[in-house]
């Protein structure tokens, strides 16, 4: 697992994951959530509304930006102090969702870093934003 | 579950839950989204950090927000536009995570609707920002 410092990151710098959502991956993160909307949970229902069928919940794929940026890009160390996500079209099972997170600003007085944040299904954005986040320096 | 329409909906209308949060939430949450960051999952590491011990994922909270949207206030069939979010206290293992969302603005027009949405511990807000959905009218 990768651990950067403010010293070790520069504008433009990029990290990305790559990962399947499975329906036991949708059915896990309706437990820890509570979020139970059947658009999530019950095919059936699913079903009859506009999307045809069982789709992630879209703090799913979110959780995989707060994944990238606490492995990948700072890693640990860094402090999440805020994200925008713009929902933008739905993930369904089976799709293979890629995140990449690309530094954007880098605030070396306070140490503060914004990245732009993405999930993309086969090139589309499915979800993005911005993410702000405080990078220690390097023995701090 | 709760299941709204537009015209259901008033400015001032708020839905709450609350879920404590355990260590075995943290752990599902770090398997589901890949976010494996020491600072939630390993202890000992997390002991050696400005937090003392094991907080949980951001995103965790985050996802109550979700849950509450989801299946309380507007429920089933509203659709996730965006999310801001601001990380503004650390959850511990333990603390017991009240989500409050309330109805802030609605475009009677296009069917959006902007939500405050706030988890608190003890008072104190450890997650906030705003929520934007689509929420179908009764009979469309």
């Amino acid at each position: 697992m990768d651990k950067l410092f403010l010293e070790d990151l520069s504008v433009g710098q990029t990290a990305e994951t790559s990962r399947p959502v499975g329906a036991a991956d949708i059915d896990a993160f309706a437990a820890v959530s509570g979020d139970t909307n059947p658009v999530h949970v019950d095919e059936a229902y699913a079903a009859t509304t506009s999307f045809g069928g069982r789709i992630a919940h879209g703090m799913l794929a979110a959780s995989y930006i707060s994944a990238a940026l606490g492995t990948k890009l700072p890693g640990p160390g860094a402090v999440y102090v805020s994200q925008s996500l713009k929902f933008r079209r739905p993930v369904k099972i089976g799709d293979e969702v890629t995140t990449r997170v690309t530094v954007k600003t880098i605030d070396e007085r306070r140490g503060f870093v914004t990245l732009d944040t993405v999930c993309q299904v086969g090139g589309k954005a499915v979800v993005d934003g911005e993410a702000m986040v405080i990078v220690p320096r390097r023995g701090a």
